[in-house]
């Protein structure tokens, strides 16, 4: 364990997450927002001050000697103190003035989660509300990275798989090539970031609007700017846009790379962005068919709806076009089902992520064939190639420990007298990053009126899932500590 | 595969089965329920007739040639024609005049789940309420011989575990040893249903509840003769004899074997009945303790409430002392988790099982500790002994195929309107083999409303969840047929 390498990165990380607030700071200036500005200029000088002291009291210590075991830390502290440092400005302007509320805003921001405890959006500062949405696309840029270059290094969950470059389950040095791979993640992200921005534009959004909507997209948050949210712009047009940059989102960004340098076939050969479509085609047709004649009278109408709430719930966003609860209960259903599922490895959307269930139904298959031919070996094959036993083994482990936290956190929710349908999608929508859910945090809803303690759970349970559980929890063991 | 030497067990089955009519047809007759006693006559001159000639026809098979593919045919053709055959005393004599209600509560009844389609069930005759908890005790019985005897010698989902006697994870012909600890386990059962009855009679029941009450508690199931199911009663002896007995059939079989001839230090090696024991009584405390002030002024009667349907849910049973959905929202969430959990392997509780989630938790924890210390070697112990990684690959592969058939079973039920509570709860309280759960099939009501293909899913997720999933799921394979 290095901790002072440790600080020196975080303090480090927390200058830059400070430097982004100077963009609502110069907002906040512009429309005259002065206690907003007062909360900006407040957060931003403390942390950078004690910061930049931290910088020059380490600035010997060598970055390079960090082993996983470090990097679980660093991580799991990075997104923490970020929201810490990112809940002040609307502690400090007056805002929100529960600590414990602007940190749960913040928490929902940078997990991309999109949880809201605010009941008015509207009336915040415009400031306020852009710092808001850059905290969704912050924590997305820095997901991708983690999700496609950090995580599978360390072994997480199985997820060495969809980084074919990485040779053995886990190198003990946090290698200097991720900087690399960082830029040129960060450069699709921010190309993204213009395109959609652009789109939105052209369909009659002001700037302030599009940039916030494309970095609740991209980041496959949920923050809007309204309290309608995405239904708010009520154009067919608009919610395509956001349908067709929600689903790329969800795509892993590994994938995205090769495609823009032209490996096509990477396309044909993936088993995951394959079983990801088919799961949003096959959701948004049999939603479609539920609604028409009913809820929408027209084909396209259904189908408008149907392919936004199917990508909005499977990629994890979490805007609202429409209270989906009042959609016929079969169409809840398969919403329910898409919660579980969640996006792709390597790209911003949470849940259980695609890659993991097809392999966990790939291995229960062959379980099934072993039972036949008990002498029998059967291969488990992704994307054209074998996955490794110890591969299986842990995203397995992965599925079952997202299952026992989602069935904890749900017992914490309902330790406070909420109903079970409330308590379960709660833990399904925080721990996959979802969102809305179902009950008293349906689509229209919001959680404000949950108790603190909750909040700080909900808060946790955020974090974890982000952070594809194992970063978080082998924190938790004594081992980790130890030596 | 013997097609032939199946049809002949299986025949053999069917005249034991149709056997064990001759005693509610007794009752019918003392009673003069005429209608009744023609069903029963009825079937059991048809069955009688077609499997002895079947029998005649194929006396030179032998039966010792049965290889394991023969065992998932069999016991899934045990549990579909018993079910269908055990139908036709309620349908012939017209109490439940349609044949899919019929075979619904006789799955119901066979796979001990204790869903029940009757509205009135004190209406119904005396012999047919029999028969109706008989095919509890039966099932029952069926279970404990698989579940200790004949599926862990197939290898199904890890059980292989339970039998310390089988020495690998397959054998491939079944052995005539099956015979002799079937008659063990009998004698234990037959054991145990003397002492409850008797037991139930001293608390002032007569013997006909007393007899049926016992089926239903032991088999796990859950059937009562009256409309209030065990609130009928009202008597905290009578609920305490039940508990106890509930708790008694969710233990491993060969556990109880174990100590009936004095081996009383496997109880303390016993990894999954302590973990049983302590999941019961923390249930029962957390229940009693949020019960006690406001439902319940005691605490003595928080206490006998709570830990009825602690044990009542945990074991899978499904008997009813009171709705506990009018209960605070938190203890229906214990009772949710429960659900989850089930009874011991090798007993007659259904569930995932606790030595499932034992093996789960502890894989998990290894999976971390490896996060930490990449090359280190982690055993998972269960009661003393190192588990093998295959058993520990296939308890997985039944977490992961259990919670993906709950999902598909709810999304089938949903599919005709059904709210998300309701669809839920109904696939975890029939492929849990439970029966009562929350929403509209809460422990007052019943699952008469339900659509007909829904019963028939039902009917299909009862078997399955009984059979260890995979004996049933096997046989849709194209693999299983080939050759």
């Amino acid at each position: 364990m290095n901790p002072l390498v440790i600080l020196k990165i975080l303090s480090f990380l927390l200058i830059i997450v400070s430097g982004f607030m100077a963009i609502p700071a110069g907002i906040a200036l512009y429309h005259g927002e002065f206690t907003s500005l007062h909360g900006f200029a407040l957060t931003v000088s403390v942390v950078v001050f004690i910061a930049t002291i931290i910088q020059i009291l380490l600035r010997h210590k060598k970055v390079e000697i960090l082993t996983t075991r470090d990097g679980f830390l660093l991580v799991t502290c990075s997104w923490v103190f970020a929201s810490i440092i990112g809940a002040f400005p609307f502690y400090l302007s007056g805002v929100i003035p529960s600590f414990t509320d602007a940190f749960f805003e913040t928490v929902s921001g940078f997990t991309t989660t999109g949880a809201s405890i605010l009941t008015d959006i509207e009336s915040l500062p415009k400031s306020l509300l852009f710092w808001r949405s850059l905290t969704h696309w912050l924590g997305g840029m820095g997901i991708v990275v983690l999700a496609v270059a950090i995580l599978p290094m360390m072994g997480i969950g199985g997820l060495q798989l969809i980084r074919a470059e990485a040779p053995g389950p886990t190198v003990d040095r946090i290698s200097p090539r991720i900087t690399k791979t960082a830029k040129i993640l960060w450069f699709i992200y921010i190309g993204f970031t213009i395109l959609q921005t652009l789109l939105l534009m052209i369909g009659g959004m002001d700037l302030f609007d599009s940039l916030t909507h494309t970095f609740g997209t991209l980041a496959t948050g949920g923050f809007s700017t309204k309290n309608a949210s995405v239904g708010h712009f009520n154009s067919a047009y608009i919610d395509g846009v956001i349908t067709l940059f929600m689903l790329v989102a969800g795509i892993n960004f590994s994938l995205h790379y090769r495609m823009l340098t032209g490996r096509f076939n990477s396309l044909y050969r993936d088993t995951e962005i394959k079983a990801y479509l088919f799961i949003f085609i096959i959701s948004t047709a049999i939603i479609a068919l539920s609604l028409y004649g009913n809820t929408y009278h027209t084909i396209g109408e259904s189908l408008r709806y149907a392919s936004f709430q199917a990508a909005n719930i499977m990629t994890t966003t979490g805007f609202a076009t429409t209270d989906y609860e009042q959609w016929v209960p079969f169409a809840h259903t398969i919403l329910f089902i898409l919660m579980f599922i969640g996006g792709c490895s390597g790209s911003t959307g949470g849940g259980i992520k695609v890659i993991r269930l097809v392999i966990l139904l790939k291995q229960a298959l062959n379980e099934m064939k072993l039972l036949i031919h008990p002498r029998g070996v059967f291969a488990l094959k992704i994307s054209g190639n074998m996955v490794k036993k110890n591969i299986v083994y842990a995203v397995m482990g992965f599925f079952f420990l997202y299952i026992m936290i989602l069935l904890i956190v749900t017992f914490a929710i309902a330790f406070d007298g909420h109903d079970i349908t409330t308590s379960f999608s709660t833990a399904l929508a925080t721990l996959g990053n979802i969102g809305p859910g179902f009950g008293k945090i349906g689509p229209t809803e919001n959680y404000a009126f949950y108790e603190d303690y909750i909040k700080w759970v909900l808060s946790f349970a955020m974090i974890v899932g982000r952070l594809e559980l194992y970063t978080v929890l082998v924190l938790c063991m004594p081992e980790f500590w130890r030596r």
